[in-house]
């Protein structure tokens, strides 16, 4: 398989939902095979909130692969033999593309708090307009999970002739209160962070174990993203140390689970970004704009294919149900599974096997029908 | 009704399930209703981690009445015309019981880090010699949710012949590791807060907004006692001012609630009670000490009533089904009650009108069975 990591710099502004204007900025994409000479190929990944452009493939020096590593390559489910796979970093994040620690157009400074809040359809319009500098002008499918099955709804009904199939993960139409919730947690751990200072922060003050306020908003991320069901059965009561339990800072293993993960997190990931992809997620609903989702939803040409988990905690089943009935309802082209997982929201990123074939099934449909 | 809060001072150790000794030690406690002359109408109350001796009634002066006040009074469930009703603040807890910010002997200094970890074993002891100490050997009625319900259990495994019947809503059998890590929010968020210094803060220094850790904890806390649909219900998408929809810190109704709640809560609970009442949560587990949950059920000598609530996304009713499975096995008394609720774990501090025939009931069934 051949990987490319590509920076594209881009000087027309970039109108935003808000109103206002993001100029320049950059968008850090990675390829993953070859685009075939009719450009029908095209296979556009979205990542999730902590995700970035990096989804295959192992870069030299590194333990882990990209984050959908399992799905796509030579012969996997999206099959880098017969697609141009692109996965680009969301405009916001902090792995290469414009976000609120990038330089600010004269000033050179950091936009930190200036930088514009950016939506899902923002994060899709910086994509499109990222392939459109590539030459293509059609996709064949565009597919993600979270936030990057946000993405996926949110093209399909923004730009219907864009892509032939959308497949969504673990995703929603709007996102529910509960959501949010848990998704305040780290707003106000972040904000309330004294070495956050109201956005002015300096890297160095917590370069060893990232901002504590992230961490812990983190925690409560990793909840939704787990399930009662998989944590009993990866943790149980477990303690850390047996002898330990009547000491007050003792710990059970799904305590070091989430001290491990979370502290690792915000080591490498920057809590202004992590504000502003939270924002977006926050303020993602595909009725915005179109006067209601049933009007959102009528716009669709592409197919829909809606694959939900069964323990999901943070996008319930039945919020991608909502979306297929009213699919249904307005008899357009679309598919929805419910996948027998106890994975929980990281179904879609750790139970590739209980989803993969539909998948492959999914994309060949496309090429069986041109 | 007649109201009375007491506090009693022992002055005997009280030996915890840790092996340490708190002594001397207070318990602040309320009673209601009058205790009859054979003193068979005694109905101890069991509080919730956030709750406290004040379970009914109004004081003076505040705005809101105890919290059980729907169900405990002349005519209600918990009709004090009838049952003496005694409850009390947990040991650990900030209302007045002994706990980590109280005096150590002979010091005079607080405990704080000091404190001993203590158990709901623990609370239990303490709660039976504050019985003893009142000259009742024996009780109706043991009712609790949550901490509360926890407690109510250990009473029936601990002391089979103490209790006629015990009452347990929304509690488990032991804490499961989905709870356990909603608390590790809010020991994260606690510790790792600046002012907390390690246990030795000064209250001055959050007088006005409480600690912001122990708020962040909470709104973890917050959602795991609501739930997806009774937050659908509460606030939908709702957002504070509409057209702040695109300000970073613009805020939905679910954040502000969350920030409502929150910081009240962090005004007037103390952080260190926090930590040391969540670890007693953690360690939750009616089978330590006694081999296996099998083994502590066989115990049981009084009737348990159970009651979970289906939308409950702390406690989930499985856990307490699986109690009364293993109370079915064993051939106890038992009954077991699912309320429909849309309102979460909280139902059983909001939804009285739902269960409180219920209780009524079992309270009755003790009578008649006399």
């Amino acid at each position: 398989m051949r990987i490319e990591t590509k920076k594209a710099h881009f000087t027309s502004p970039l109108y935003l939902e808000s109103g206002r204007i993001l100029e320049p900025y950059d968008i850090v994409y990675e390829t993953y095979g070859e685009l075939n000479k009719d450009k029908s190929n095209v296979v556009l990944v979205c990542h999730a909130l902590s995700g970035s452009h990096h989804a295959a493939g192992l870069y030299p020096g590194d333990r882990k692969p990209g984050w959908w590593d399992k799905l796509i390559g030579d012969g996997k489910a999206i099959d880098t033999r017969k697609y141009f796979v692109i996965c680009s970093n969301s405009i916001g994040s902090c792995f290469g593309s414009t976000g609120p620690m990038s330089p600010q157009y004269p000033s050179q400074e950091p936009y930190r708090l200036n930088f514009p809040v950016i939506t899902i359809k923002d994060m899709v319009k910086a994509q499109k307009q990222l392939l459109s500098s590539l030459g293509i002008h059609e996709v064949h499918t565009i597919i993600g999970g979270s936030m990057g099955g946000m993405q996926a709804l949110q093209f399909g009904v923004d730009y219907p002739h864009f892509a032939k199939s959308i497949i969504a993960l673990a995703a929603t139409y709007a996102t529910r209160p509960w959501a949010i919730a848990f998704n305040k947690v780290a707003i106000e751990a972040i904000r309330r962070d004294p070495r956050f200072k109201n956005g002015n922060y300096n890297k160095d003050d917590f370069k060893e174990h990232g901002l504590d306020g992230l961490a812990i908003g983190r925690i409560a991320g990793h909840i939704s993203y787990l399930s009662p069901a998989s944590m009993e059965k990866k943790f149980g009561r477990a303690y850390v140390a047996t002898d330990g339990l009547f000491e007050l800072f003792g710990r059970y293993e799904v305590e070091r689970y989430m001290e491990y993960n979370t502290s690792n997190f915000a080591r490498i990931f920057d809590p202004l970004s992590y504000l502003y992809i939270v924002k977006a997620i926050n303020t993602f609903n595909l009725a915005r704009g179109y006067g209601s989702l049933y009007d959102a939803i009528s716009r669709v040409e592409a197919k829909i294919n809606l694959i939900s988990f069964k323990g999901d905690m943070l996008f319930f089943p039945q919020e991608m149900e909502h979306l297929a009935k009213m699919l249904q309802r307005l008899n357009k082209k679309y598919s929805y599974y419910e996948i027998d997982s106890d994975y929980g929201h990281d179904a879609f990123l750790v139970e590739i096997e209980k989803f993969e074939d539909l998948i492959r099934d999914m994309l060949k449909e496309v090429d069986e029908s041109k």
